[in-house]
């Protein structure tokens, strides 16, 4: 940390901030410059409130050295890279650059079924669909509950895909947990630090979108939440931040990928549906997104659009996805990975 | 629901499009324009999700008429505003501008007396202080649970002072709604929508913050979830808004406060210490947010901010506290109001 | 000038370091830490591009210590603020809070005559309106240029009124100067340095607008341009920020306030029509601005809105200007400013 | 137009409506639904300023149903794209990606020249370098004018690579056209009209950047502003957008590819140089950008970053542009387009 003085700070105040970093435990050191005085301090500053010293008298501002969070840093494992496994033909953090699609919500038996099916023809590797549904407004569908668990129980059984479904409260998350290969944390429950907690202490990999309005430090320190707990299959997702753009829901910000990964050993995935809202922008954002490097993409997928219950105006086509999975392929090749069906693994 | 159709789009696209708004219960009138053609949707769209709309072909946007939520609306109260009674001295929507005032977090019985007595000294109406914290770090402090809440409770038998402090999960509702007189929802969990609901069903007010990066449609859909549970008493805060700007924590934007006026029924108060992040920002804040037209402030005091346990940065001390209040007093004479300290109520 | 090595730098990457900041003619200081190593640069880093660090082998990032302005900071004047007068009864700076009114355009001779009057009669101390306009769309009206300057005169022969004229283009500088007694710089100008630099070269006061994405350091380092060219008369104004707020045209981020009086000793100015862009939010936060200290407002006024060339959305009305100046007065007086109309200053 | 009435409002403020839009010379038609009135408003709004419609009594908002720009649009080519020549080998719009490289500055002769060399070794289409910067500090190096001009202009003699240069004032305009083959508008004067007029008066091609916190709607209206002067070979650029983002200088919104390319016949070029401000970021951004179907790239390539006279922290080396030009020309495969060196060009 280093706290930078005033100018004409007093010797008083300067002795001031030196007694309150060794209250933290810290070392400090006193740099003297040509316009003002800066105040250095040493040790681990990523467990203390730094910006408590800046209430300190004659302290102009305090700027952080230390990334907040340690579990998620990519020095932990010595630059390895984490390796989750939804099932054995959808790994995310190695050369494969796994698909989870579906529609948003989980709308009965057999349209999970036809779901699946159209999934897996296209090329996915897993199937996504919420039984739990977090919504905006408190009067549209807040989605099936644990019989849309079964329904995505059954849609795996027949197809084989590993199910990915959104948890949004601590006390469903042992249900959630029972069915699913892998929970997913959606964007409003980014802080949600009780649901964070209660999914690092379940089995399951986590599926943990970025907060709409996050930067990258406050994404690892929450991601640091599920880690501390002592799961550590954490799949990092962004799916598009808040800004003052009004073509897109979101704007889908690529670079996190390469930023992630220089950071932190957890995949990333990207999620163009939620990151553009607009299924005509999905395709292109989906190929960027494995060029850049992603480790995985979550995309919409409905059947009939028109009609769904959820995020329609976002979802693809069968059709649609089923070509962009071919160019998928494609891409991944040029960047040395691998996007292919199931059946032409090898 | 107005959906714009593309330039060129086919009589069939315009009548899928009919179809498609009759099947959601409404009724359609189609506008030729000259350069392409528009269907307006009439009928209560406040509960459909319209922009699925735009995944019919032909259809290059969707517009809503009327804006998401019902109960919250200032049309459902015939333009008369909500009244939200914490005491008889702290009275939220009327002549009186309340203040809130406190540590961020309940530190200890000794402590939280102390602040108690200073806020009360310096005029403030209600005493804010975290039992339960939700920390953007998980190795930060996370406050003192059922044991600070009962501190809270000693303070307001010493003091007469009402008490406001947050909820983070549902579980912990019914324990909360036991001892306070108001619960807080904070920024984090602005769309955590089953503690909105959670909140809906308990019997005391609720100071339902703003999130950082919602709109002010979003909010008033999610208050929404509140309200229709059965809790009609729901204090709005605008709390500071995700931005670019780096000089503050976050963008406190006091437009807020006449648009919510404008749209709603609901009591708003405005948090100027998360709002800017910064204790030497917060008088001249909280004093634009008197002028405004704030029903309140909320506002973090600390006897000793470089010593604070959580958010020092933004705490102002108890003579800074005296000092703003005398201006507040001004301030709101000034525009027809009254913010005075209780001893000199009339 | 602080560079943050990369956990692991070597001691070849290190002093790479210390020899490019000796070649910027600063002197290094090495702080050895737990986790990684810190070198400060000590001296005068403002002239410095110092993002170049970033480059060197080993460096993670680099954090500025000193801001990057000189004589736009308030050490500069030793904490004494500048005062500027437009006329005798029209300063900012002082005790005064002046208000500049009238329309967007200047849209004929009678038009912008009856503009002023009703501005004096209302209560304001300066009168605005545009001859040269920045539109968004090249097909709208794009001011009457010297006639409208002209007219502009006249309405000051006739009121007594100051007035402030936006200048668009470097070649246009000595015209405006010879004829207005203020020369705005638009918020879409806010980087056009040439325009700033020519700004400087002309005896006139400037009311500088800041840009709508400039932050608060790269907005005094743009009014250095003005600066450096030996006008020390600048008057700040915040017009509002892009954010991703939807009910205004931009969020007026009024802590700027605080803010650049705490870094400046120029004065600052708010424009609450601009910064929110429509009418019926105009006086709230005209009056949050004088409670937060502001030096002085810029507000569009019109006598038919409706009607008005551009701008419409966001004019008041003479009525309400009327209103809201009395408002104003009494805000004034409650933070021991003074804004009452001309025939009434003592 | 679409023009919604407020909840309640008269008949009389209705026929206001209907007047104001035919005095605007637009039709009405009226829609009256069950909470509210809507009145449509039929005509070409495109040259119209619909929000003064706002203003008028009874009035909640107003929703334009046209995009403010036509020559722009892809209606106005039929679907056509634009398709713009540098030279033999360097032409955007068509199945070529187009790489412009080189440094921030021209820092002298030999210095462009050894760039030019390089650039065109890695194989680079088109050499850029800044004669005339625009730079945020008053105190930075600002460019070596026509020196510059003419260095650039040896470095083409000798490698044939075509020249891009910026351009920052109107008086600069006709000078700077005489050498660059592309004229260069950078973000900052992305709303200096009377430059865009200037840049329409002259033959050369424009690489005309996004402002960055223009929406896509006033990107394509401002680049109306060269269109309507005559000059059709406008260069979109899409160079990074200002939100709260903090691990990069911008955030780089790939979306605006497909979009721009949606709305407009003209050829989009990305710059992941400033869209980052990391050159650690610059290869997976470059690579996201074709994979995301841009037109070209823009990308800041410096021999030896560390002592680059601006923008170092951003540029890339010439090996790493080697080999990131390697994977591009796999990738632009990958999408049946095509980016190699001129060579190797068939």
């Amino acid at each position: 940390m280093i706290v930078v003085m005033r100018p004409g700070a007093t010797e008083q105040e300067i002795t001031g901030v030196k007694t309150l970093i060794r209250e933290m435990g810290l070392k400090d050191q006193v740099i003297v410059g040509t316009d003002l005085t800066v105040v250095a301090a040493i040790g681990d500053e990523r467990l203390k409130d730094c910006a408590v010293v800046e209430s300190a008298p004659g302290v102009d501002k305090v700027m952080r050295v230390l990334a907040p969070y340690k579990l998620a840093a990519i020095e932990t494992k010595q630059q390895q890279r984490t390796v989750i496994k939804l099932s054995e033909t959808c790994v995310f953090g190695g050369v494969q650059v796994p698909v989870i699609a579906g529609p948003c919500s989980v709308e009965g038996e057999e349209h999970i079924l036809q779901c699946a099916r159209l999934v897996k023809a296209a090329g996915g590797h897993a199937l996504r669909g919420g039984a739990f549904k977090p919504r905006t407004n408190p009067y549209s569908f807040q989605g099936h509950g644990e019989d849309g668990l079964k329904m995505l129980a059954a849609a795996r059984e027949e197809t084989g895909l590993p199910i990915v479904t959104e948890v949004v409260t601590p006390s469903d998350v042992e249900l959630v947990s029972e069915y699913a290969d892998c929970l997913q944390i959606g964007t409003r429950n980014c802080q949600n630090f009780k649901l964070l907690e209660a999914c690092g202490n379940q089995p399951k990999p986590v599926l943990y979108k970025r907060g709409m309005s996050m930067t990258i430090d406050e994404y690892l320190q929450a991601a640091e939440y599920i880690l501390a707990e002592g799961n550590p299959n954490v799949i990092l997702c962004e799916r598009g931040i808040r800004t003052f753009e009004d073509h897109t829901r979101n704007t889908l910000s690529l670079s996190a990928v390469p930023e992630l990964q220089h950071r932190s050993h957890l995949p990333i995935v990207i999620d163009p549906s939620h990151g553009t809202g607009h299924a005509r922008l999905v395709p292109a954002m989906a190929k960027a997104a494995v060029a850049a490097g992603a480790d995985g993409l979550a995309i919409e997928m409905h059947p009939d659009p028109a009609h769904a219950m959820t995020d329609g105006a976002q979802s693809i086509t069968p059709a649609v996805m089923e070509e962009m999975m071919l160019s998928l392929g494609r891409i991944a090749e040029a960047v040395d990975r691998e996007c292919v069906k199931v059946s032409e693994m090898v």
